[in-house]
């Protein structure tokens, strides 16, 4: 098959979403946006070998290409709607392809998503992910909107995912029992759309945890014009995390590490019972881990009320 | 300066477009959609050392990574409105950066085009553009179009960056008075966005090439259902063509070459009086060069009315 073949038969997937006026195929897709909404866009890169192991499973690529995207329309409260996808390889391997488009559509699929367009190319393995979805006029769960006395909350536990990294480099030694729970976190993060969703009138600001917890929050902090103090006795850390490793390395993995694509958000205390309702059938645990305060932006961790210093904070791409 | 500092310098420029509610630096841009649109859009990747060369001047480069997916926005008539940009850099080099933002947005001011979003990695050097534009309400110049008995045109004259790859390459020697003409159709493809929309209510299908001619073509014949003859005497050569290869060449490169950026676009022969009339304005050369026939669809080449054929058809980017 030649690339016009590959992509009639792998990517030209018949959607049942009406808004796609011309899917895949011509030069441009063409959509239909509903009126009062506003459009969300995202693009994420995943490259081999930076972001993910040459020899992954193409299914988990497949799934971890759309999730990490997605994870980006509900840390601003979207509805997920469509996506293009430009997938850059180094030589047509039908079998990778197929595995690939499994994972890929399995999760576009569970939320009703279109692939509408992209490109193939050759080249160095690498995956741009466009995705796009909307919001009800006036809303978005931006990263400047948090206020002194804010609760900050997460969802899920944190760390997971680079605990499955470790695990994978064989730096760290995950009980047997853990090891599927870990590897999962770490290959098929879930991007939690509906909490996105759930928190349009409730939170004050949301962000998604891919970079690690301090780096990621110190972007609301900056956005925001206040400093966020992290009590790291409330920070969720799983079983496998705290059966496999120390509190101090569970908690640089859960502060530091990326890859965890939970949603990180504030909440104005007047909306707490409000919260709890809303996201009791989002089927999702969520913990209130500090609290906004006024002063310089940064990240505070406090033990026990003490300060508390990390080793590592955040994942930076170019960093040496 | 780390990732996100260079976001910020290089990539954040404040835009006019009153419809960004939310540019760069989120978890994903907002954009408001005016009433009764549609919404095209469109995503291109160059790779490294496969859509360009790797020393290829960095100007050039932003330059044309956004022009060839503007192409394909002018190919359906859209009107261009906003891009998100991933770039994948080997290492962050900031003479580089700038000389690449330089080209990139020059392009996208003089469109009015707003960046707003993307993503920035460390890998092997390539780029993928999603831009995004709108269109009346049940406008859009599809490749299904086509009718029998319609004209078939091009913009501008073909084959002109083919000819400037081939002078890079070495293969053929430019005369030096075109070497600047033909390195700049190559380099600095301009997208024939005006066109576009003048096109919207004349043409029956459109699309843009970047292929070739008869590769791009039968595209056309294939959605439309029929076939495309193209008569060779009428192939618009530039002088530089003219001047430099044989005739035997010249439609070689201009009917198999890539990288053009012309439109080719159908137009029923009732309204050939008003497609002078509505690109006098648009500052473009167009010919028409055949004519849609029934049968099976393929792109037949005629010279004084007898049969032609090509050596090489199309440009297949995993071709051997």
């Amino acid at each position: 098959m030649n690339e016009f073949d590959i992509i009639k038969h792998y990517f030209t997937v018949a959607s049942h979403r009406k808004d796609v006026v011309m899917g895949p195929g011509d030069d441009c897709a063409l959509l239909q946006v509903p009126p009062n909404t506003l459009l969300a866009v995202s693009t994420d890169t995943l490259v081999s070998g930076v972001h993910f192991f040459a020899d992954m499973k193409p299914e988990a690529l497949g799934h971890k290409a759309l999730a990490v995207n997605l994870s980006d329309l509900a840390a601003m409260g979207a509805d997920p709607c469509w996506v293009s996808l430009a997938l850059t390889l180094p030589e047509i391997d039908e079998n990778w392809i197929e595995q690939f488009c499994s994972g890929f559509f399995e999760l576009a699929e569970y939320y009703n998503v279109a692939l509408v367009g992209g490109d193939m190319t050759k080249g160095p393995l690498s995956i741009t992910v466009t995705v796009q979805g909307t919001l009800p006029a006036g809303k978005g769960l931006k990263r400047s909107g948090a206020k002194v006395g804010d609760g900050i909350y997460v969802t899920g536990t944190l760390g997971d995912a680079a605990l499955g990294l470790q695990q994978v480099l064989g730096n760290i030694a995950v009980p047997e029992k853990y090891k599927e729970f870990v590897c999962h976190k770490f290959e098929h993060p879930h991007p939690r759309i509906l909490v996105g969703q759930a928190l349009r009138d409730i939170a004050s600001s949301a962000l998604d945890l891919s970079d690690g917890l301090v780096g990621d929050l110190a972007h609301i902090t900056r956005a925001s014009g206040m400093r966020a103090q992290i009590e790291l006795e409330q920070v969720p850390l799983s079983d496998a995390m705290q059966n496999t490793v120390s509190q101090e390395q569970g908690w640089e993995l859960a502060l530091s590490g990326g890859d965890d694509y939970e949603l990180c958000f504030t909440v104005p205390e007047l909306y707490r019972g409000q919260l709890e309702t809303a996201l009791a059938n989002c089927g999702v645990k969520f913990t209130r881990i500090g609290r906004m305060y006024s002063g310089e932006p940064e990240v505070e961790l406090v033990f026990e009320g003490r300060p508390y210093q990390l080793q590592s904070q955040s994942w930076d791409h170019f960093r040496k």
